[in-house]
């Protein structure tokens, strides 16, 4: 019985295999691997992106697939058996359209590229990097023509990541909330002197950072036993099975808020990951379903957990056990201290008030290098002039600038937007729990994060890729996306914080 | 020109870089998976197995084959070309008996087996070991009788890591010294309170041993920008290509010795894969031609150089910087405390006159379960009773014995007879080393190693898998492998540290 679909899910298998395998290598490249032995693992990943996508996009797999289909036609729209085939037919009918050759030779360019980035990152040296970043777009916006789109090239990338979801529409979403957000960030800086972080940015020993790291992300609900916490140039969360995640972070010995809360941010991704159905491993079901609903996990556990004054409840006095210095730090003063708004450069450290302001610009400068009115030649001053219009100060150089982020060195364009599209849903799903459990808040001052976790699984994890973005969030919110509850969040957060 | 052959290249090229990328994820697993990741890890490896397996085995490839040797018959045997065609068509004629369900089935075991394996190890309980081990060997059973043999099933085994060789073959060439080792090991036991090493067990602060392993690495010629070094259970040493080869070790501290050697040890096999031909990367030519000659470069820097006296007159300094509890010691002194023969239980450990009992025991613990003679369930008993008769004492537990080692767990049987023809190998090449170089000796005493390391270079490394361990060993001494240099060697350097 259903023999067809049996035969679709041992060759989609492979597939997945495959492309865990390759996530190893990339996981691998990013934190152990020694720096001249790029050109080696560039070779392993062309080879492994060429067979996952010869695999995938077979007449085979299609034959399978229809065959498949006809199997377990009838089948509810919510069970495994037809969301697979239904995710799995859009997944075949975008891969299809990219040629073979293009799919191996951005794996090979975006893998030599990291050594490329790190090191141009390194000596803030743009100009060492900009030819393979000129290389980069080019590919992507060969793969965009590709892929087809029907108003602008950036549809046809974001798609990649975020199925569904147009140009126009988070151009909309932008320019709907903007204002609120200059605006608030205008009054705070009115405020500025309210709130002091200065108690962040002391000597904190390394491995005590580590360790604090650890502890915090395992109360949270990370599992350990089936995960780790390695250190990379830009941390990332990656996983090669729901049993096998692995974050990373980065340590500033004069400042805790990098690892700590870039360690909760990734927890936050790596939980989503580990629970996803049992039942979806090893199919393309499995995992999270989009860029934006994984950034509202990790921006949660991060932000709305983690920059809460009653996680601070539970978790100074162990913040206090590692690092003697906050001994006399009261949790008032401690959780002002996180939620100090700055003009800073660092967009994965940045505030929650300025956070989508850091991605707006770079979904502009994207915009604009697909359209060709960008050069990438031109980037740091197109970055630079962009972040004095938004935050008023401009980079003293260009690691602190265009070069911060990893991801135009991966061949991920088009992605950065579903960091502000995650913030908002990441506030409209924290609604949600806590109109279910209005108990979670004390839960959380009294170091119990399960009925939030418990929540989310089931509701958002388990169901893996099932649902798109927009399907899960109506599900779980009655309707789409949306930034209302997110202004309204910062909003009160921050005129409490600063007395606004 | 040439066209046929270039389509093989770039096939085998293929094969090589699935085979490598499964070496990266082997590396991960015994240093970095964490512990409850096995399950996906051996879904991955099987995966990366069967497509290689396949891939090689095809008749595309025997086609390819076919053509490209009638494209370059002619060109000379020593000629890139002419071992191309020599050394792929044994591969295939090898490979091509194995049903790819097989190499798949023993894939996906091995990698269970390590993590059961680990856990066995670490709570000294070989029952909870058995059913996998027994597996195992009968996995290994059924490859010997799709490979075939004309004695010995062993010899299958044995013909995967030594090329040409037979059990009865190192039967007699085991049973030719035997009788001369264990007369010195007894000669030495009269005067053993010539030597003591109490000095290098004391307490030795991990963080300095692996500084100083590196440094000693370094110097002796390991390429830290093409490679690196970590922890395992148990040290071993991997490569995804000349420029990425990675080391490992294990750090006792209490005692000194265990990760300084073994990081010469892997770091001499490291010499030997960074310095494999240019020409020959990402073809099946690169890399040591077998493990003889693999572990006589291990050997070689670990025993002829690192336990030198000569050595340590450059050494001991460094190492003083490290450890000032070794302030006070004296060249000779240290000298003999890292060449004291001792009854110990761990192989990696052992000094080098007691080193190929070890080996003699384990060879014919694999024999005897090919035969049939010995259970799997009996092998702590079998263990134990052979190395009371080989080394006069009893391991406390099976940790310290049957456990010992990882090769069983990752499917290595026939593998570890070649650790003492490697032994012997060692010798032989040394000597002609010495002979072409005479003051190699003076050079290592004053830490310049780059004379030995460019004969082993040009004599060996370079040449890949171009000719075998015995075509390798006539061009270099003019005769195939004997145990008399081994025994020589053994002979004078002990009877002066014992003043036998």
């Amino acid at each position: 019985m259903a023999e067809k679909y049996q035969q679709l899910l041992a060759r989609l298998a492979d597939v997945q295999n495959l492309n865990k395998t390759a996530a190893v290598l990339g996981w691998d490249q990013q934190t152990q691997m020694p720096p001249g032995s790029a050109e080696p693992r560039a070779h392993q990943l062309e080879l492994l992106a060429r067979l996952s996508h010869e695999m995938f996009v077979s007449e085979e797999t299609a034959r399978l697939l229809q065959d498949a289909a006809a199997e377990v036609a009838g089948a509810p729209y919510d069970s495994v058996e037809a969301s697979m085939i239904r995710v799995v037919q859009q997944d075949y009918d975008d891969q299809v359209k990219l040629p073979t050759s293009l799919v191996s030779e951005i794996a090979r360019v975006t893998t030599l590229a990291h050594e490329v980035w790190a090191k141009a990152r390194a000596n803030n040296d743009f100009l060492s990097f900009r030819d393979t970043l000129e290389k980069i777009f080019d590919l992507a916006q060969q793969a965009a023509q590709h892929l087809g789109y029907k108003e602008h090239p950036y549809d046809a990338l974001i798609n990649q990541f975020e199925r569904g979801i147009t140009t126009a529409q988070v151009k909309q979403i932008f320019d709907e909330h903007k204002p609120a957000l200059v605006e608030l960030v205008h009054a705070i800086g009115k405020h500025d002197s309210a709130v002091s972080d200065a108690l962040l940015h002391q000597d904190f020993d390394v491995e005590q950072q580590r360790k604090f790291s650890v502890e915090v992300a395992t109360a949270i609900g990370f599992d350990f036993q089936h995960g780790r916490l390695d250190t990379a140039v830009h941390p990332f969360c990656t996983n090669f099975g729901r049993e096998d995640v692995r974050l990373t972070t980065r340590f500033d010995p004069k400042y805790i808020g990098s690892a700590l809360f870039g360690t909760m941010h990734e927890a936050g991704h790596g939980m989503y990951e580990q629970g996803s159905g049992a039942e979806l491993e090893y199919t393309p079901l499995s995992g999270g379903t989009s860029l934006a609903v994984h950034e509202s996990q990790s921006r949660m556990w991060e932000n709305m957990v983690g920059r809460s004054k009653g996680f601070w409840q539970w978790a100074l006095p162990k913040a206090q056990q590692y690092f003697p210095q906050l001994a006399r730090v009261d949790v008032d003063t401690f959780y002002k201290a996180i939620n100090k708004v700055k003009r800073s450069f660092i967009r994965v450290e940045a505030d929650e008030a300025t956070y989508n302001l850091h991605i707006m610009l770079r979904f502009e400068i994207e915009t604009g290098l697909l359209e060709g009115k960008i050069k990438v030649a031109d980037l740091p001053e197109e970055w630079n002039a962009r972040f004095e219009s938004y935050l008023g100060v401009v980079p003293p150089n260009d690691t602190l600038g265009v070069l911060q982020d990893v991801h135009w060195s991966s061949g991920l364009i088009g992605y950065f937007a579903t960091y502000a599209l995650g913030n908002m849903l990441a506030a409209q799903y924290y609604n949600r729990a806590l109109q279910a459990h209005p108990g979670i808040p004390d839960e959380i001052a009294s170091g119990k994060f399960d009925t939030l976790l418990g929540w989310l699984r089931s509701n958002i994890h388990e169901h893996g890729r099932k649902y798109t973005s927009d399907e899960l969030t109506r599900r779980i919110t009655g309707e789409s996306i949306q930034s209302r509850d997110y202004i309204q969040y910062l909003q009160t957060k921050y005129s409490a914080l600063y007395g606004l």
